[in-house]
């Protein structure tokens, strides 16, 4: 076959995937097929009307609905449109459940202090909508060690952890230095002056001494959700 | 000939160039000559007083007008002083058609997700009043590649394409190693945490490792937009 | 029981870890048994003799030997300590086989360009030398996307991927959103001026719009190598 | 002693230790006893609510209260849970005195200009209720040397130093190069442009050329409080 | 067709483009097709082996070759499989002609000062390699405006301009305001202290206020004269 | 002389060295003697109580009065305690004239584009206040650099010359490449994206490859105003 | 007494004051008397010929001696003017011990890594010279907990703890949340990537969520150390 | 005059300004009648032939002669081609005296610390060659404040100051609170860590809370040398 063949097979074969063409927006239909969850929706810098049509064009293919970064205006929206969703405030979510594979153990997730909870938060969510047990144990900075050591147990338990942190962002290292799973560190915004808006938790956590240690971007309690769900999926 | 009557000569010489001096403007009426459109009004930290006063000044010799990062308030005031002129919410600016000598091919503007609307509309904007044929293709981010191999028709129609993409930035190199055309790249500001309001899709775009992307500045919707007509003009 | 009580039987308890103290020092003797693997010695910033001296002190216990970042000088010494070590010059690592038992799955291990080598085969080096069986599939970088695209049967055969990039990091987003297992991404020094040593690809895998990617630090091949094992093992 | 029951003893150690567990929260009642002081509460990025629910907890034991960066609607929500609270406007800070130990000198208090009040009174709180003297000597900045070198003896008569200072952060450096007694630098976040937030004061006294001069986070006025005291009570 | 369907039928299709791979490389033999000229090599992080090996490979198959960032060891290596090729010692390439359709009108490469020479021709031989007539006007730095304003004729003349500068970069700003075609800015590493490698000259183009301006990496000649030579056949 | 005594010696002098002290700012009463001009107040981060307390004691010597980055509010507690002062609304400055010894020549004042008069203002009101003759040449940034050329024989008339710029900030270097007296660059705020709030102005002014430019903080007209003024006393 | 002659007595009492003027340098005697220990020479950037004549000065007033940041080359120009010196090799330090006033307790020293010994050593060096007793605890960092927390009873004992730690520098918030007393943070350069050359560890120490933690620069040990000795001798 | 012709009139005149073409640089002939002084070189970044080809065309012309950053591989090549030049080791300067106008009255050189004497120099061979008197006083740094103000007639005596510093940078807003006289600051790359080659310095500078204080790029010290010259010829 010719290169130019070549593309033109491609170009037909491609045309057929399915993704719904809203015109500001490109709904992957196929995602499920590849990744085993429809498309997220990051619901910053997005209008209510956008966020609502696109979770309309979700459901209606009878998938579950996740949408992050959403507020009260865009839930609204979306009931509009979707019945049965649900608001988490702290988390910032509006969701909708489906019938998931269930993981394989369970996630173990940790924070450092209160003020990390809507990452926190953000992370449960996603992860339990897509099938998994959470456990989680909160406020459990590097400044008392003994509540974090009380806790053994439960980390042990876990067949991978998620660990939620601002500040100086230490709380992965010391995490995975006790356990043998992977740890996923997500660095917060919370903190003041030399933080940085995050930036010295995620220096800290990508320079962490221990083994098992992956980062994502700074306050994205999805990501790590996900990823923990991929993991104890496997 | 002296230096010194050198000197003289170009002062004289400069004089006689014609720009409009309003006191807190001095608004370039050679710029038709050199570059083939008028002075473009940066909305963007100037007063709808004085938006209205410079839109008035390029209007009354006949010129098209472009003013970009504007809001209704600006468009107000220059209402009051210019007739005819239309306001493009999404792209934030306003404008008054001219007559313009047509580019010679088709601009393609891609842009990455539904979030970066705002500064593509801008680049659409600029693009059609100075003559070009735009085509959009929106939210074909690499997330889901399928979305954008299946628009490689109408990609490699293009004459130039302007791609903008927040977050990652990754969008112009996957496009530009598809097609033999300049890619103009865009950051946008879209994201948060590690997105640094726009640093990381611009260094992405800046480390390319495809030819023929050159980046403009974070959000500089119209600067993509009036090179991809001066290409297209060409 | 007190707190001071209970303080007491802390420290007795902890004593007993097993540690051996070289002065320099603390080889960590209860590491295998919490993670599976015996302590991994970064070469950077230690002298060959430091070096070889800890290297001594993990193979006496009977465990495989990990030595990162090591230069020839500092397999020279470790000869003159220990039996039977392999430098793997690319990778810069100094090993030693043990018995581990075997990953479930096949690692996948992609990078964008031959400048990655040295980074990609520290992954590769690590996750054999743990119990995987890794599949190469190297110079795959986005520019030419049908490089990759052509892969996707071997992407698709994995339990985990690891991604090695640099310059503008897009590979991981593409890579990430063809297939439904965790990508651990590795941003490396690759490229010259505004990609700064890695930032550039760094914040382009943390800003990452695709799912499951996660990030280690900069040229940190045994980082994801290890992270991917962990997963690998699960 | 095995490993193993060395585990099984440290975990059930710490279990005794007290916290208690509030959900978003887990109050270290352990801390006076290791530290001399209970846990102070960062107002910031907690709900009113949390706040008074942390400060009831450590009230109840019969310890002094301190939290910092709290505004009106914090006082509010803890005075309906604590009595005699007291509010400090400038400092932002909640307090309730306990019994302390009074420190051996006298903590000297500079602070460069006038708008550093602010994070200079809630340095003063903070070692005025852990049981310090202070003795303020606030606008002595450097651009009127005379200002400073006129209050010699009063710096002379200090056991240790607080410097708190924006802009370029340059008194500290004269400050300590006068006296023979360790400086608590603080950076502020007064300044505009390449201020950059205190980085600039920030970097200034992380550089500073005379001894003794060591740093804490910009705006950290609590920190710096919180270690004068601990050194006045050696 | 069923997308399980069409997925078969593009791994189909794609697996029958053009790559040759060495192990090491992938190279790229669709790209003339695509793009109008072969694979470009980025000498850079690889031995002098790889680059040879890449080089040979290109040119078996009739290509031109175009090697950057390369030295004389390099050089040798590459003669050694590869007959008729030329160092150009102040651009670091190694070229070896073919034929390739002539642009069509010329390109004017400016440069701020003597020690942009390196980068400035690294642009000249690509874009003259590419089938391109390049005009060079070195050393007209705005600081002597007069020898920037006394080639306007040269300028007037350009088709596509490139800009390369150094230190704050403001030559581009300067060269685009005085035309009406798209000017390339290469910002270089020449400087010292504030350029921080090439920073501010960066920042100063991509914030340029003049219309036409992108920006490509830092000291990436060959990138401009790549995109100069794509507009320059368009 | 025993250092012991110096030390006294110096104590006792400096005690005598007229500042008032208000608690919360010691007024700075020698500054005339040292430099011709009373304390200038930054309005910055100051009550409007602390700003008028700070006035009327400079007032009540017979000094003349500036304050910076003050707003209507604080004019209005000024008004209270001091008569006769000005708002300068653009400027954002409160001044009293006082009898001042007038500059030597022209100061030239120079700004890129409208958006940068509030800065070029302070600047103004600043050097007026302090005796000088002050000529505008607003709006002649360097994208239509014959706006510049025109105004050659005023720019040569200067005694000192104060240029205000922000995006790319080129225009100090031109300017200064024109003339042979001192430029005081003044990076503004202005732009957007990659200007990162003057930062690529300020490095653009650092590097300039002019002779004579030197630079103040980002947005400090006042610093500008008085270094001009102090030049121009000479 | 008038402000000026207030001026002339201020000026004539500090002549008095030791110094000595080598031209280069001027050796300040005076300290000793304000701070307890003579001028500390930085070798960093010195000649050692420079080094060794402001050596001499010091010693010949019966001094002890500290030269940081010294290499042999400098050891052995010193050696020629200064009998009795020696030189640390780790520590890259010359000394000349003297007799100092001993502290009053115990500088506990813990590092992270065996990597961070030569500014841990610069710290025990200085500390030492200063009249210190220093208990060393090296290579306890967190990624294995149980080494530091075995080493309890030492850190309780300690009267000033120092904590040296690159990469994430997570450990002196650890150590701080186990005692009461001062913690001075040193970090350090060690790491690589995304470490930053120390930032991230400074960063981390910075953002500390344990109270008494102060930090110094990157790599300052002497400071450190320093600051740990004044604190000591309070 | 029509805008054509007007053009064809600027060029005309342009062309004839003295410029001399050397190929890989313009010599502006002209500055000498712009500044007073003629061009100057930059030795960084050009071979040793290229600058003794320019030099060779400035002296040829009766110019006086200044090279910067020059080693002494350059000087050969210098003196191979023009008679009488100097090389000044520390200051890494060239020159050939000329005939130059005295400046009006003393520029007062203050630095820091002994490492500052290279920046320093090269202010003061730059001052000297344009006609200046130079009084240095070096090592006045302000963490022995009594060295600076025994100093303060000499200061008074100035007609301009400069101030060289690195580390914190904070000398020069404590010379510019004492006197009231321009002060060119200049930061230097003399420090470690978090000095970050200069930029500590440089911030502290552009932030100083003195009058009088502009600032030039890290390591400028012919920028400042020239700056006050033309201040000082005033």
């Amino acid at each position: 076959m010719e290169p130019a063949d070549a593309h033109r097979l491609i170009l037909a074969a491609l045309r057929d995937q399915p993704f719904a063409d809203l015109g500001f927006a490109k709904v992957d239909h196929h995602r499920t097929i590849r990744q085993g969850f429809p498309e997220v929706v990051l619901g910053l810098g997005k209008t209510p009307q956008q966020i609502a049509g696109i979770a309309a064009e979700i459901v209606k293919r009878g998938n579950p609905l996740l949408i992050t970064r959403a507020d009260e205006a865009a839930w609204h929206a979306v009931q509009a449109k979707v019945d049965g969703t649900e608001f988490h405030e702290i988390a910032r979510c509006i969701t909708l459940k489906g019938v998931m594979e269930p993981g394989k153990g369970t996630i173990v997730l940790c924070s450092a202090g209160t003020s990390d909870m809507p990452v926190a938060e953000e992370a449960a969510v996603t992860a339990e909508l897509m099938g998994n047990t959470v456990d989680r144990l909160y406020d459990i900075g590097v400044a008392g060690i003994h509540r974090l050591l009380s806790q053994r147990t439960r980390l042990e338990s876990a067949r991978v952890v998620i660990v939620v942190a601002g500040m100086e962002g230490a709380l992965p290292s010391v995490v995975a230095g006790m356990i043998g799973v992977p740890v996923i560190a997500v660095p917060t915004s919370v903190g003041y002056g030399a933080s940085f808006g995050g930036v010295a938790a995620l220096l800290g956590m990508l320079n962490s001494c221990a083994n098992g240690v992956s980062v994502v971007n700074i306050d994205n309690g999805y990501g790590a959700g996900c990823i923990a769900s991929m993991i104890n999926h496997l």
